[in-house]
C-alpha cells in the first residue's frame, strides 16, 4: 500500500477540527502528514507543525509559503485540507487548485454562490478534486440508506424529513460569549447562522442518500434569543428534483439534545431512519411489513457500506470513522487517477464542489425566504 | 360514590371510538351508561343498545328520539358523548346544550369556523359543559408537562416542535378502499384531511401544554399519493400569543411509524420531550444539567399527574387511561357544579368548546395557507 | 350481555392491590360488584363497602359473614377475589372453594406447599376455579409470546432469560420503615422475600409463555442489605420438563431500574425479548435474519393477542388493562360453565392453582438452595 | 511528539484481530509499525508485511526470528503485540518479555494458570510491562464509571451484574463448520468455551469498574447445542474481594442479540448501567433521584474520561477508539519509563499479566464449578 502525502492549512493548536481531520487522516494509514501551515501566526504555525512531527522545511507559515514550498517539490504532497476560518476557503481553495493540488476543503467552502460557482469552475478546468467535508455522510449506514434508495428497496421516495437540532447554544447568559456570539453575526458569519452550520449537513445528507437535488425552498427562520440578529432556529420546507419534498428542521436551542442530526425516507414502498448519535443501527419498514433492523456489519448489505465498515457486527463504530471514509475515498479517488485507472465505484461518494455549491444556493435562498415571511425561493 | 348517568350518540357496532368511550366511561366507575342512539339505523341502534344492557325504553332509534325521550325524565342523562360522522356533530351537539344537556364531542367538533362559534356560544348562554375529545392530553404525564411549564420549570417558553406522522395511508394500493379514500375527499372530509384528523391533536397538545394560543401559521400541503384532492403531509409553522415559535409536522406516509404523536418544549431554562408511545415517561433537561427521565407515578409530581395516574411507577399506563381522565375531569365538572361547589382545579383541564373552535380556526388557516404557497394567516 | 356479580375480601381503604382489582374488573363491564369483606376491621369494612356503592346488606364486616351471606342468596356472586395478607390466603379461598363460590387468589398462592396441595385438591373436588393473580400474563404480547412458542416459531426453546430487578428497597435508611421491613422477616414473610414478591412472577412468566414447568433449581441469595434475614437480590439457575435451561434474576436493590419484569427466549430457530415497561412492543429474531418489531394490536397476530388488546395499533396499552384480561378471561370460563358450552380456547389462559401451587414448591426450594450454597433441588 | 517503535507477531492477512490492532495502533498516531512476524507460514508473512509497508529486512518469516533481529537493533520495538492463535501466547509472551520487550497480549493470556502465574513472575522479574487486551475497558465512559465508584458516587458497591450474551453460534446446522466447531472442542480451546471467549470480557470489566478482585464463583455451563462437549452458555455467581457480590451472564444461543456486553453496577447510593452496543452513555440513578444520562464528552467528567475522549459532545464514538486507548495508555507507560517520570494516574489504567491471570483462574474455576453441578470455587 502505498502511502500518499498529506497536508494541512489551519487546524492549528486548540483547533477541534484539526485534530478530527489528522486523526481521520491517520486511521486507515493511508495518509502521511507531510506538510502544513497550521496557524495564521507563522511562528506559532511552525511549531505546533513540526511539534506534530513535520520537518522544519514543511512546517509552513503561511498558507502563502506552502504553496510555493510544496509546488517545487518532487515529493509535494497528493492532497491538501483546508480547515481555516470560512471567510478564508475561497482564496486558498482556489489557489492550490489552480497550482494542481487536491484540496479537501472544510464546509461551508465559500462565503457567497459567486465564489461557490467559481471554485466549481476551477476545480473542472484544473481537473483537480475539490472536495467538501460533510464527513456524517461516511457513516457505513449513510452509504447503505444510499444504496437501498438507488436499488428502489423504499421505492419512489415521496417525502424526507431531516433534522439537526441541538441545544448547545440556548443559554442567553452564554450569548455574548466571544465563542458563540460570532456565529450569529451576520458581519461574521455571513447570511445564515444555525443553516448555515449545521442545517447544510442535513440538506446535503437528504440529498446524498436520495441522489436528488433540491429545486425551491421555503424557510421560517427565528432568534429564539432576541439580541441574535442571525436564526438559531429554522425550519425549511422544499422541493427536489425527483419529486421528493423535504422538512428540515435545525435549530441551536433544543435544550436536551446532544446533536440531533437525523434522517427519514419515506418511499412508495418503504420508510427509512437513521440518527447519528445511534449510527449502527438503520430502521427498515417495507410496506406492510414490520420495522426491522438492519445492522452495521451485517452479511448481505451493499458494497459501499461493506467498504467503509471495519469492525464486526455489534461493535460501536463512531464519527472518526465516518471522517476516515472521506478520506479512504479520497485515497482511493487519487490512486485511480496515479494508476489511470477507474475509480471503485463503491468509493465514489465524497461530497465534491458541486455540493459545495448547492449548499451555498441553499443557505442564500433560506436566508432571502426567512427574510420575506417564507417566500418560496427558486434555487438556480 | 354517588354515579353519574350517561349516554351515547353513535359508536355503534363495529365502530372503534364507540367502544373506546364506552371503556374509558366505564374505567373509574363514576359514569353508568344509561341511554344511548348508536346508530342512524334505527332498529340496529335499539338492538345494540340492549345488548349492551340499557333498557329497552332508553335504547333509542334516533338522537331526536333520545333528545325527547331524555329530556323528560326524572333520572335522565347527565353527560351525553357524540360520535358520529364529522358532518353531523355539530346539529347534535347543539340540540343536546340546547336542551340542557352536558355534551362530549368527538373531534373536530364541527365542519365550519362559523358552527364552533355557534358552540362556543350555545355553551355559554346554557352554561353547559362542551367537552371535546382530544384524548391524548389526559395522559399523566401530559399533565405534568403542563404544570411545569405553568410553573416555570423550563422558563418561558421559546418553540414548540410536535409531531403527529403515522404510515397507516401509505400505500398506493389501498388508497382506493373505501375506508381510507373518504378521508382525502373533499366532499366527505372538508377542507382538511391529515391535519384535520391527527394535526390538530398535536396542535391542541401544544397549546394545552404551553398554555399559549396560535395567532398565526403558514402551512405547507402536500399529497404524496397524487390522487388524493387533500393533503396527506403537512408541515405547519406557528406564532402563538405568549411568543412561542412553533412546528408541527403531520403525515399519513411515513412508513415505519406506528403513530407518532411527540411533543417538545424549549424554554428558557430547560427542555422536555414526551412520546404517545412512551407515556410513562417524561425527558426533561434543566438547561446546562443533565437529561433526566421522570417516570409516571414518581414521589413528587404535581398534583394535576397524581390525579391522573392509578398504578404504581414502573408499571404501564395507557391510552385508555388517559381517555378514562377526560371522563373524570368530567363527572368532577358536573359533580361540583351539582353540589355548588368549585371544581378541583386539577381536575379542570378537560378541553372546552373554545378549543374546539380554536382547532377549526387552524384547519382553515392550514388550508388556506396550502393553498397560497404558505401565506402567512392570522387566525381571529 | 349479561353480566356477573363479583365480590371481593380484603382490598380496603388505601389498598393498591384493591383498588386495582376494581379497575381490573370494571374495565371490560363484565362484572357487578356486589360484595365484599373490605378490611378485617368490621365497621371499616362496611363503611368502605357502602361507600364504594355496595348495598348495605352486602357491605360485610368479615370474610366469614360474607361466606355466610352470600351462599344463601339466589344473587350469589359469581366470582370472589382474596387480596388479604398472604397468611389469610388459603384458609379463605379453601372456605369459599369449599361452599361452591369460584375464587381469584392474589399470590402468593398459601405460605406453604401442603396448603397449597391442598387447595389445587380442593379446587379439583369442587369443581370449581381458582385463579391466582400473576396479572402479568395478561398482557396481550405475552399471549402472543406464548402463542408464538407453541406454534414453533423459535423451535424448541433452549434458554429463558427472566428478569425481576427493581431498585425500590435499596435504601438503607428506609430499611426499618415498616413498610418495607416485615418483607424481609421470617415471621412475617415465610421463607423468602424477594423471589417469593417478585420473582415468581418472573418464574410463573417463564412458565406460561414456554409452556413448560421447572423439575429443579439452584439458587444463589442474598441480602445486600445486611440487617436483613431474608434475601434482597437472587439468582436462580433452572431446568424444565420440556428441556430449556432457565436463569432468573430478581431484586430490590437493583437502583435506577424501575419494575424490571422482562423475559427472553431463546429456541432454535429464533428468539424473542420482552419487557414490561414497554409492552407494547415484542423484539423478535428469526435465526439468520433481522430483529424485527412486533406492534401490540398489528394485523395477523394470534386469537389471544387479539382477544386481549383493546386499542388500535400505535396506542399505548398498559397494565390496568393485563389487569382487566384476567377478569375477561375468568368471565369467559365462568359463562361457558353457566351456558354449558366449551370455553373459547384463546381465553382459556389464566393461571390457576396448579401455578400457584408450582410457585410455592419453586419458593421453597429457593429458599433451601439459598441455605445450602446453591445445591441442586428437585422440584416435587 | 516522538513516535514509539511497535511491532506485531501474528495478525495476517485475512485476521480481524490483526487489523483491529494496526487500526488501534495507528488512531493517535503514537506508535510506528516497523516490524511483524505476521503469519505461521514464513513467507506469507514476510510478503504480508512488507505489502503493509515494512522494510524487508523487518518482515520477519518468524516471531522467533523477530526476537533475534529486533533484539539487536539499535531503533528496536518499544511494544510487540501477540495476536497469535491462544496456544502460542504463553511461550511468544515469555520469550519476548525474557528479551527485554514491552508485550501486549491478546487475550487470553495463556492456556493455563500455570503458565499465567509464570508470565506475572516473568514480567515483573524482567520489568516489562505485559498488558492484556481487554480492549473494552478503554471506553470513555467506562473509564468515567471506574473513576465514579472510585470516588464513592454509588457508595459502597453491593452488586454487580454483567453480561456478554449474544446469538452469533446458535445455528445448530453451522455448528460443524470449523469456524465455529474448534472454539467448542476442548483439544483445541481448552476447558471452557463461550467463558473463556466472552465471559472474561466481561469478568474483566466488572473487576476494573469495582476495583476488586473476584474470591469465588459457582457457575452453571450448559451445551446448548447438544453436540458440543464445552459450554455455548454460562451463569457466573461471584463474590469479590470487597465485598461486592456477582452475577453474569454470557451466551452464544441468544438469538436477536448482536454483541451483548453490558454492565450493570449497584451500590449504597447510586446504580450505574453502561452497553457496549450503545457506548456513549453512562446511565446514572443517584438513590432517591431520577434516572440520569450522562455523555461522553460532557463537560466535568472524570480525567480518565477526558483523556480517552476524542470528539465532542453527541457524536459517537466506538470500538476502534477504546481499543486505541489501550495503545495511548501503553504509550504513556512506555514513554513514561523512558522519560524517568511517573505515569500520568488517567492513563495507567492498561490491563496488566495480574488481569490475565485472575482471569485464567476464573476460566479453571468455572469450568470445575460447571462440572461440579456448580459448586463454590475459591479463587487462589
Amino acid at each position: 500500500m502505498a502511502k500518499l502525502r498529506w497536508g494541512m492549512v489551519g487546524g492549528g493548536e486548540g483547533s477541534q477540527i484539526g485534530s478530527a481531520h489528522r486523526l481521520g487522516a491517520r486511521i486507515d494509514g493511508l495518509f502521511d502528514f507531510c506538510a502544513g501551515a497550521l496557524d495564521h501566526r507563522p511562528q506559532q504555525g511552525r511549531d505546533y507543525g513540526q511539534h506534530l512531527g513535520l520537518t522544519e522545511d514543511r512546517a509552513y507559515g503561511s498558507w502563502q509559503e506552502m504553496l510555493e514550498g510544496e509546488r517545487g517539490r518532487d515529493d509535494a504532497i497528493d492532497l491538501v485540507t483546508v480547515a481555516t476560518p470560512n471567510a478564508t476557503h475561497y482564496a486558498i481553495t482556489k489557489a492550490f487548485l489552480d497550482a494542481g493540488f487536491h484540496v479537501l476543503c472544510e464546509k461551508p467552502m465559500t462565503m457567497t454562490v459567486e465564489e461557490a460557482r467559481d471554485i466549481v469552475k476551477t476545480s473542472r478546468e484544473t481537473k483537480r478534486i475539490c472536495a467538501v467535508n460533510y464527513g456524517y455522510t461516511g457513516y457505513s449506514l449513510v452509504r447503505h440508506m444510499r444504496a437501498m434508495v438507488e436499488r428502489g428497496e423504499v421505492g419512489k421516495v415521496r417525502l424526507v424529513q431531516a433534522e439537526f437540532a441541538h441545544g448547545h447554544h440556548a443559554d442567553a447568559e452564554d450569548a455574548d460569549n466571544p465563542r458563540v456570539r460570532w456565529r450569529y453575526d451576520p458581519a461574521q458569519a455571513g447570511v445564515s447562522a444555525q443553516f448555515a452550520d449545521c442545517g447544510i449537513h442535513a440538506l446535503h445528507m437528504v440529498c446524498f442518500v436520495t441522489g436528488q437535488n433540491v429545486t425551491s425552498l421555503s424557510a421560517d427562520c427565528v432568534s429564539c434569543i432576541p439580541s441574535r440578529v442571525l436564526e438559531d432556529d429554522a425550519m425549511v420546507n422544499f422541493r427536489m428534483d425527483g419529486g421528493a419534498v423535504g422538512r428540515l428542521w435545525t435549530s441551536s436551542i433544543a435544550i436536551g439534545r446532544q446533536h440531533g442530526l437525523t434522517i427519514k425516507v419515506f418511499g412508495e414502498t418503504g420508510g427509512l431512519s437513521w440518527a447519528q448519535e445511534q449510527p449502527n443501527q438503520l430502521f427498515y419498514m417495507p410496506l406492510n411489513q414490520r420495522l426491522q433492523i438492519i445492522e452495521r456489519g451485517e452479511a448481505g448489505l451493499s458494497p459501499q457500506a461493506d467498504r467503509t465498515s471495519r469492525v464486526t457486527i455489534g461493535h460501536a463504530e463512531g464519527m472518526p470513522l465516518a471522517f476516515a471514509n472521506i478520506y479512504t475515498d479520497l485515497a482511493e479517488a487519487i490512486m485511480a487517477r496515479k494508476e489511470g485507472r477507474p475509480i471503485d465505484p463503491a468509493a465514489d461518494l465524497c461530497p465534491r464542489a458541486e455540493d459545495g455549491l448547492h449548499s451555498m444556493e441553499a443557505i442564500f435562498a433560506v436566508a432571502e425566504s426567512g427574510k420575506h415571511e417564507g417566500k418560496w425561493i427558486e434555487l438556480a
